[in-house]
């Protein structure tokens, strides 16, 4: 940044940059608060969207009982922010973790993601020795196919070795219906969601009548918490895209608005048809397709390099070098994951410059 | 990482961890140091791939006249670490990164890549302000259509407009023939390589004709550089990969070692032949395709998540939870700008931990 943003016009500030718009993740924030009180179950935000304890904080404000994370050290940043309620949604493995998943239960609260009857026992003995208790959600697959063990017996069989070891606190399951957040048709989309759901509270069935503590039943993503948030028996949502969104869930129709956008400035202009902006891959991802352009009829995102954003014109204006450019950016997470700060405005005017304080915490 | 890495076996690092072979990497760069000084020219290596002055500084050591960025803020970095020449290969557009540019050029030599009039005066003018002179490259477009002024006649009259300029010094062209880098086939990519790079020095001659100076030649990647290095009149190599290298080199026939790979661990096992690691987008690229996995016959890497890699097996032996894997990066330069550290290590033994000091410099 060239000179100090705050107070600075959106559209003349260096690029590229990392936008918020407060009003908007205000108003996201707000939405899903309501949704889950006039659903009678809790939320548990998904950081690992934002990355950001000043969001977190917004969200726990509005009535979140904790944060997700994905990875631990997302949780220690997000400790270091004075946040004392997390969940791991993730497997914590190998003897460096888990030491530190213990040293972190010492000062906050922590629940972990578990799959695994060995993974329980190596933080079992680090819970142990260091006088701490770790909360446990077995992580049931419920059709995504990627971690967690399978619904029923073989769920059971861990909760209860999960129950019976000492420094773990057996709280519930999590599954994750992954398999279903991108289905492009809601009827489909719920059809699946279900059906996983299912598998999540007959497995939930099972632990209570063999006596087996079930607190928590959790998860959904953004493009399906109005579908699990329905489900009888699911007490929290883990949803994270909603505060600051994307493109990916703008087509699938979640109702939010895109708080989150990137701005980059033409750079050069060779022809009356294409113009080259200064935002490509190290700006913005494209693993779930190229960005979205705000507002600007007739042209479309050919591609984006390592260093440059290509556009091109069918219809329209011609583009002058030295104009700024909005993107919506097809996936939020990883695309925060790339920059250092939010620069966060309202009626276009920067009003703050947030760290992403856990941008780059993959361990 | 939990505990101090120095000293620590590979292995054993806590993961994801982005790590650098340096026997390898200093191969790398005396391979490319020998092959300029057998051809009589000269190397200013690209830093946009490792964006770590450690690096910089060993390409310099082993005789490169100057680094090329991609960004100002790069060069603002590399400046700090102590690098005094360095060229810009990208437009430098707006008026705080034109101010930049300018204090940047007070305490250090500076090239800056120009395709356009306006942009040049807009450089001379913040020069002159600041008492300075900026070195000049007109950027020739030789056939990617990105940026860069058409070869012949408009580029002569950019320079004739440069060269009459106050506090810019016309040194010369440059062309990035980032059409022929990637191309499979070696006869089709020295083809075109040929063609591309005939444009910019018949650009040069008319430029000569003209009386202008052009001290530079300047083009050339990793996958080019031999071929671009062999034209008569290319005077300096912009490679880069070729340090660190990755996947996509490596296919094309690049004669360097991978030297870059991210190491990750197993973090669940469902069946088989299937095997979930810790390492997914944030922690490696996809836009050239899925990363390598190393030695582990019988293996493929089916796709990566945010935070997830998805391993599948159709021979070999299983893997087990808590078990390292390595991959190597598809695209070095995209992943790396995802890490802020490279660990370093020599017969697998971590001997330094090297900032990555310009992740993230993308303005």
């Amino acid at each position: 940044m060239g000179a100090e943003p705050i107070g600075r016009n959106k559209w003349e500030l260096d690029t590229p940059a990392l936008c918020l718009d407060a009003a908007k993740l205000e108003r996201n924030i707000a939405r899903m608060a309501e949704y889950v009180l006039s659903r009678g179950i809790a939320l548990r935000p998904h950081a690992k969207t934002h990355k950001c304890p000043t969001v977190a904080w917004m969200q726990l404000r509005a009535g979140a009982i904790g944060i997700t994370c994905a990875k631990l050290s997302e949780a220690e940043v997000l400790a270091q922010a004075g946040i004392r309620d997390m969940l791991i949604a993730n497997q914590v493995v190998g003897p460096d973790k888990v030491t530190r998943l213990a040293a972190l239960a010492t000062y906050t609260r922590v629940l972990v993601a578990v799959d695994d009857a060995d993974n329980a026992e190596a933080i079992s003995t680090a819970a142990v020795s260091r006088g701490v208790t770790v909360g446990v959600l077995v992580e049931v697959d419920v059709g995504m196919h990627r971690c967690g063990v399978p619904a029923g017996e073989p769920a059971l069989a861990l909760a209860q070795r999960v129950a019976a070891l000492p420094g773990l606190r057996m709280e519930g399951l999590m599954g994750y219906e992954g398999q279903a957040v991108m289905i492009p048709d809601l009827a489909e989309r719920t059809r699946v969601t279900r059906e996983a759901m299912a598998q999540l509270i007959a497995t939930r069935d099972l632990l209570l009548n063999a006596g087996l503590p079930v607190n928590i039943v959790s998860g959904a993503g953004t493009g399906t918490y109005a579908i699990t948030g329905e489900v009888a028996g699911v007490t929290e949502l883990q949803a994270g895209s909603y505060a600051t969104m994307d493109a990916r869930y703008r087509d699938l129709g979640a109702p939010f608005e895109n708080a989150l956008t990137v701005l980059a400035r033409v750079v050069s202009v060779t022809a009356p048809d294409i113009a080259i902006t200064d935002a490509g891959l190290k700006a913005m991802t494209t693993e779930f397709g190229m960005p979205a352009l705000v507002g600007l009829e007739g042209w479309t995102v050919k591609g984006l390099a390592e260093e440059h954003g290509n556009l091109r014109r069918t219809g329209g204006r011609m583009l002058q070098r030295g104009e700024p450019v909005e993107f919506i950016p097809s996936h939020g997470c990883t695309t925060i994951n790339l920059h250092d700060a939010f620069y966060v405005t309202r009626n276009d005017v920067v009003e703050a410059v947030w760290p992403i304080a856990a941008r780059g915490c993959i361990r």
